[in-house]
């Protein structure tokens, strides 16, 4: 598209008017896969420990089963994994952005008969 | 839907790293066109004139045609009117709202089976 207008969407999964999932949370629990610790993603994040450990309990106690548990113990003093259904839940997340992303650009096509 | 877990969404108009039309900037238009006032608007949406007038002008500055009119004079110092190109697109972004609640509606079912 060479389109000089077009549509920025983003969108939040709630729960019963608490957030549950947003592009930063996910962005927070794809960082504790990769690096096994909420510590060193928050760090990455640019966020305080405090910050990144409210957003992940807040997940966990909203949803029915856990997205993260920690690992106590260690010669790190304990890391943290993401669950299987933490996994499906990014993997979820990832594909209404993709649908999303399809949806805002067909309507930015509509939306150039109107603007020009 | 009795659904507990749901999207919510919203979208922004963006003019090459611009924003144009937000969910607030489409609120004090159809304030302005109501009241006939951007100062009467900005009392309403609790902004300041300075913060309504600098929204108003960037919509005016970004669009191929303005959206809002002020008019000199009279009685009451001046009022302001929306023009038919900005009527136009304040019908543009409800009917992009309608059809991205439809979208989010959709999503939401189908997130279903992933969440339970």
């Amino acid at each position: 598209m060479n389109n000089a207008f077009y549509i920025q969407g983003q969108f939040t999964i709630v729960k019963q008017g608490t957030v549950f999932l947003t592009i930063k949370r996910i962005a927070l629990l794809k960082l504790v896969k990769h690096l096994g610790s909420i510590n060193a993603a928050s760090k990455e994040m640019k966020m305080s420990y405090q910050q990144a450990w409210h957003f992940i309990k807040e997940m966990n106690e909203t949803s029915p089963l856990p997205l993260v548990i920690r690992k106590r113990g260690g010669a790190n003093g304990g890391g943290a994994e993401i669950t299987q259904y933490g996994e499906k839940l990014i993997a979820e997340y990832e594909r209404i952005q993709e649908a999303q992303k399809k949806f805002l650009d067909d309507q930015t096509n509509k939306m150039q008969s109107c603007f020009f």
